[in-house]
């Protein structure tokens, strides 16, 4: 079976799981930190060499307060749990802003926890605009390495599947350069909901892919 | 109904279309016409407001030369037929080439045809680095409108839904900034075996999607 050598994971749908069962839409991202670490560990049992999770963006700020404070504390959460695994932990986002917790000012730079292992990039108050605004800085031209060098997630190489729960056939400013590529797999179930028969389900499909960067 | 403003058309699956009806690959780009033409009308009807095709990009350039010959040709005729509708045409890639055909040269700042009407954008050795790659120029920050400016693409607004036919679910380089928040519809079948029916689908599952922009 060919594995993807890098996963992005989309964690939607928090929102609707909560209201779809009588809680207020908050309430629903403490129950993804869960999932978020049980496919880093399919991830590992199969050979993934990179994921890449989305926390929140710039986009998801314009949110009411108790949202923003709940998603903002569950992916300061699901760092700290990961940072208890195997792993080479990465967080990416504009942490010059004040919707950047500080707690995670410490994983900006690359950090190796456990025996480290698999690279895995966390996007917090991330935002494409953020991403690609500075490419002027690192004096571009029409070059794919000039290019990738200038964005602000440089670290993150391409992603080769997507997979995003919650039902939505889109992107949301997912990282948009490193997706150009990504075959791009839709769960319907909400992310708290999760399955391993899901994750299981997008690889035999991805499996089934062929592979041409475009060629 | 919920109308999309901008739809962008991922004509894929030409080469497999031609092998299952027993011909050599490039054999199935001219067939692609016809359906291109019946897209912008159904479009025109509805009364979407901008139409972008995805011609051939410069990772299609790599393939053999009758294929590349195959596919030129049939993006040359495709604009020709587009020509004589009422449409703003607009033909956007790296005309600084000698893959870009020099038929189209006269497109390439947008023209009015007939009474004018749907901007109808056509991507012809379009690629994703050639169209972020200098940004640098413009002098951009981290701001969308600046971003925007700066792309070789900015005369394309975003993109509302996007339609692939031959069942691939990925961008493969479409248009990464303006696809951003596009929903994403794949049709399975391949693209010479357009019926109007897949039109209708994508339009009516798009109907029935939120529109949060990332918020």
């Amino acid at each position: 079976m060919r594995i993807p050598a890098h996963i992005g994971i989309i964690p939607d749908g928090n929102r609707r799981w909560a209201v779809s069962n009588g809680m207020s839409k908050e309430k629903g991202y403490a129950t993804g930190l869960e999932p978020g670490l049980a496919v880093f560990k399919l991830c590992e049992q199969i050979g993934v060499k990179e994921i890449t999770y989305y926390g929140f963006t710039t986009d998801n700020n314009k949110r009411p307060m108790t949202q923003r404070q709940a998603f903002t504390d569950a992916c300061v959460n699901a760092v700290k749990l990961l940072s208890g695994e195997n792993a080479s932990l990465l967080v990416v986002g504009n942490n010059e802003s004040k919707m950047f917790p500080e707690e995670l000012s410490s994983y900006t730079t690359r950090r190796a926890f456990g025996k480290g292992g698999i690279k895995v990039n966390f996007l917090v108050n991330y935002g494409w605009e953020w991403d690609l605004g500075h490419l002027a800085a690192a004096g571009t031209g029409a070059y794919r390495k000039n290019i990738i060098t200038g964005m602000k997630s440089n670290a993150i190489s391409r992603i080769d599947l997507i997979i995003r729960w919650g039902g939505r056939r889109r992107l949301s400013g997912f990282l948009p350069v490193q997706s150009i590529y990504a075959d791009f797999y839709v769960v319907d179930e909400y992310w708290p909901d999760f399955k391993p028969e899901h994750f299981y389900q997008a690889l035999d499909w991805y499996d089934k892919q062929d592979i041409t960067l475009g060629g």
